[in-house]
């Protein structure tokens, strides 16, 4: 029997020094309880997401420093853990250092490679470079190692055996992540590994973030490979959050043991640290004991414990303990505030609502009632004066040319929604946040940030866009998780979620009259998802397409008969181009400067989904159907 | 005798219709001169820096299906054009389409491959990841294709033959931008083309970015290679500009032609359009005529036409034609209004004195100065009574909690600070902006966008940062040529050249006194510039490294001695950590919301230098380094 520790630890990106002191409280844990193995995830030490602080060979170094650091505690126990392997003999083709995601496995103060390598650890052999990952941009995989050795990767790849002072032996068939997920893949590593050896256990060491349904998803594979090949395996993933600027992503853990069989033995806690030990009977390749898997929980649970989680961590990580909310009354601020009242103790919350003479009661009303449900500071800072100041200073100020006066700026209806809607956030928000000791929240949705539905400078800015990855209908679904479940009492008011969305930013969107945003959220939540979160990304081409074809609806995963919505095909196309002319525009730009998104779905927009600002552009085949439909 | 097109294009990422428009009218110029050949740059249909619309198959088709269009009209002349070829017999990896970057040869209606190629194009082998690049992300180069097909690069890589209907015959070795500059690759592609088959001539097509200094830099290794293999080449490169939402990049051409000793017989103008037409004389392999080659200028003038032409551009395509600038008397803003106003007429360009009363009616007159030198239109709008209503309304406005009273929010002199900063950029230049029918841009320099100095929403706002990647030293040398050279007047005053940078955002910062930045430029530009500009990228450990071996000045290239400005160690290694902490520390978060930024540099903040948000790290190194300086 062998005792295998399983640390799914939280990993701090960017600060060696705590990893390894986590990692050293880990060992000494493991050793007290005797265990055989310890299990570390992958790049344990430097963490994953730290953008090109890779090109900085002070911190390359120091990594490798404390791996050896981690390699001498290897006495009494053997030790896996991930870290950056430097390779001194060459440079990178652009020039710089060249570096290695390894798998270190340290054992009597020894580091051991794979049988057959020449290298004394395993090196990441596929290399995602998808979504948020660039792993080519930093590192080298086996794959391009063997093509300049000349050699095929089947030379390179072999598992680690182990042998312990009581007799026993393992042969360990090592994976970094994505090496698991070899589906479409030319080279497969763990069929490679069956095929070639005779393998006692896989173990994956992985840095893998949250995705909506990913934990799901990844048990179902990864035990469809295991029980294909008969082999059990661990998989040993981190928690703690990561982010490369736009992004930040919650690394929810889920680490566990499976059978050989493929079915989840042993699964770890999400979104907390944990030191599992594992009974394993190295003769049968059984888990013994012990036996645990999360429950299973709907979409809208998830999506609430990855935001926490994400919210709590960001702030910590960045030393903050207060935050301000503007809240018009309105569901995506009434969520917001919720969400950080779940977090936070309620003094460490002020939420400021700051009217025009376009607000009505109701919503006013609403933002009150809020405040009132968490119990948090609150205070009313009208935007009137300031748009009547800003108002006169435009009337009296001359423009002039070469010293002579040549008229005025006028300033526009439309012109002035933007002023009352940039005033509350970059005058009033981020001085309140800042007399608060806190910072202020953007409050956006993924419908509204998708099209940019939102000013720039305005409600587009904070430090943390918590739920700019939700569509609206999401956003509704954490409103009623968190008063059920999370609350079990009402914190948004049920107002919030009755009313129709609604900007009240002119004389045109007024409330009580069930005037709301241009947004018609039952389509185009749906309509927007397709065009930036379905893989083969779709364009108007592939939406009039099904349009004319009538599946749209089926497609997209809409409920609404997008008929009752548009009574023509002229109406259907004018609201396409509409959308998709900003959707590919302006709202790239407002993106651009938009504040971090924590991020949750399977395409989220920042460094997951990566744009230039460019030309709404549309197909001919799309111009040619549009043509066919509008002459029909 | 060849006749040889070289159509130097406008590329527009993301308008195929507007390219395929472009190289038809080339190709019947071309045709109308009897040209045997024309060659157009890399991804000519496409563009080459279009963010993830790589994912749309809607895009790939169209691209494909014009590159079709330009096959058909290879009756009377052989076209070489840049595409995307998309493989339809598998996926990627990650499941999306399968696409390579390839140069497409077609003559007489029809695709020729290269002679061993099971593919009729040539596919790009080198993939660069590294700065801007993301090659890997969209495509599969010919050595992963190679790989997955258990052969050797060399068993897929050859030369493309042509024969003409004069009896000519070329033999042309296919290379595609990156693959020429193959020093630190495994594979060489014109090595390996060279010493197997007899070549007449290398065609490079390219989609290559101007950076500063590039253009020489690539004549020289670009010759270097050509005379030691004793083969002449043709280099075409595109014109216009593209960005990846973050940076914005012009692309300069300079295409050309060399002779087979390596020297530059042809080069096209740059940030020019041209069809250049060429006699090649295939028998003795030597270009004939014409022969041409640009003036080489000192750097400033290259910053001038590479950021005139980027802004230009840039304006262009979003159709925008006027800028308002908020002018503080100092030498940034002054630079920006001066290089707008090299491009603009001057009834385009508004520029605003938004003064507090910590402005000094030095500056407020240097910015009127401003305004006349250049004739254009000029306001003031002072910030004094928005503080004075912002201070009132927090006065007067209750913390409620739960109906009661708990005091208010107190607003100290920092706040106030950045109080003034937002109310310039978010309330005033931007609806003055939205008044006069334009944009308002962010005159950041890159010292200050390093470490943060400015104020997010505030001077860090605007539609484009035209400087923010020139150091403060090379905003100066703008500051002369524009006035020396483009001007030969004095536009930007010479008072604001002559006095000392300051914010003017408090007392402390009273620039009659002489109280200017906590930024020593002389010193701090170049300390910034290693830890961020250098290829190997440096950090404190490194810094503090050479400071205690007294190579500190000749390391990152600056002209102060360290030691006049920092009399003790301690004194050294305070400003050090000051401004680490903020460069790899807050203004990380401000940047993530700043705006594009022109590049010209070797490393850009954005997708170029990419950025995660973490806490700022020293290394042990740095830690005992830094304890053995302060106990000397």
């Amino acid at each position: 029997m062998l005792k295998i520790a399983l640390a799914q630890l939280n990993v701090h990106p960017g600060d060696p020094r705590r990893n390894v002191q986590s990692m050293e409280r880990c060992i000494s844990q493991a050793k007290e309880q005797h265990c055989h193995i310890i299990v570390f995830p992958e790049l344990s030490i430097p963490g994953y997401l730290i953008g090109d602080i890779w090109d900085q060979p002070d911190y390359i170094r120091e990594c490798v420093h404390f791996g050896e650091r981690i390699r001498a505690l290897s006495d009494r126990i053997t030790i896996f853990f991930g870290n950056v392997a430097c390779d001194e003999t060459r440079l990178n083709p652009d020039g710089r250092q060249r570096k290695y995601n390894a798998l270190f496995v340290a054992q009597n103060g020894q580091f051991i490679g794979p049988e057959r390598s020449p290298y004394p650890y395993y090196i990441k052999t596929l290399m995602p470079n998808y979504r948020e990952f660039s792993d080519t941009r930093y590192f080298t995989s086996l794959l391009q190692v063997s093509q300049e050795r000349h050699l095929f990767p089947e030379d390179l790849i072999s598992p680690i055996t182990l042998t312990f002072s009581g007799g026993q032996t393992l042969r360990v068939g090592p994976l970094i992540c994505e090496d698991s997920w070899d589906d479409n893949y030319p080279f497969k590593p763990m069929q490679y590994l069956h095929d070639n050896y005779p393998l006692d256990v896989f173990i994956n060491i992985s840095n893998s973030p949250f995705t909506l349904g990913k934990t799901q998803r990844r048990h179902r594979l990864f035990g469809k490979s295991i029980g294909q090949f008969n082999v059990p395996a661990l998989y040993v993933n981190c928690t703690g959050i990561q982010n490369n600027g736009k992004n930040i992503y919650t690394f929810d853990g889920a680490s566990g043991a499976y059978g050989k069989d493929g079915s989840l033995h042993y699964e770890c806690p999400l979104f907390h640290e944990e030191l599992a030990i594992l009974d394993f009977d190295e003769t049968s390749h059984t888990f013994v004991s012990p036996q645990k898997q999360n429950p299973q929980e709907e979409e809208v649970a998830d999506i609430c414990h990855s935001l926490q989680y994400g919210i709590r961590s960001f702030m910590e990580n960045a030393g903050l303990s207060k935050v301000v909310l503007g809240v018009s009354g309105g569901i995506d601020s009434a969520v917001n505030a919720a969400l950080y009242a779940s977090i936070l103790p309620k003094e460490n919350i002020l939420l400021v609502n700051m009217p025009s003479v376009y607000n009505s009661s109701m919503t006013k009303d609403l933002a009150q009632q809020l405040a009132d449900h968490i119990g948090c500071y609150y205070t009313v800072i009208p935007v009137q004066d300031s748009l009547e100041l800003t108002r006169k200073q435009f009337r009296e100020a001359p423009l002039l040319q070469n010293g002579e006066e040549k008229g005025h700026l006028a300033l526009t209806s439309f012109i002035e929604e933007n002023i009352q809607a940039r005033d509350r956030s970059s005058r009033i928000l981020a001085a309140a946040a800042a007399a608060f000791g806190g910072v202020f929240t953007c409050n956006a949705n993924k419908a509204e940030s998708s099209v940019g539905y939102a000013t720039l400078y305005g409600d587009h800015a904070g430090f943390l866009a918590a739920t700019a990855d939700l569509w609206k209908h999401q956003v509704y679904a954490l409103a009623r998780y968190l008063n059920d479940v999370v609350f079990q009492r009402e914190v948004v008011p049920q107002g919030s979620i009755d009313i129709v969305p609604s900007a009240e930013l002119s004389a045109s969107q007024d409330i009580t009259k069930g005037q709301g945003d241009p947004i018609v959220y039952p389509y185009h939540d749906y309509l927007f998802r397709a065009m930036v979160e379905r893989w083969q990304r779709v364009t108007p081409e592939t939406i009039l397409t099904w349009y004319a074809e009538g599946t749209l609806e089926k497609q997209i995963g809409c409920s609404v008969n997008v008929r009752d919505v548009f009574p023509t095909a002229k109406a259907f196309i004018d609201d396409l181009e509409r959308w998709w002319r900003l959707l590919s525009g302006f709202a790239v730009a407002k993106r651009i400067q938009s504040p971090p998104v924590l991020s949750i779905s399977r395409r989220s927009f920042g460094y997951d989904l990566r744009e230039a600002q460019l030309k709404p552009y549309y197909t001919t085949r799309y111009e040619e159907l549009k043509q066919t439909l509008l002459n029909q």
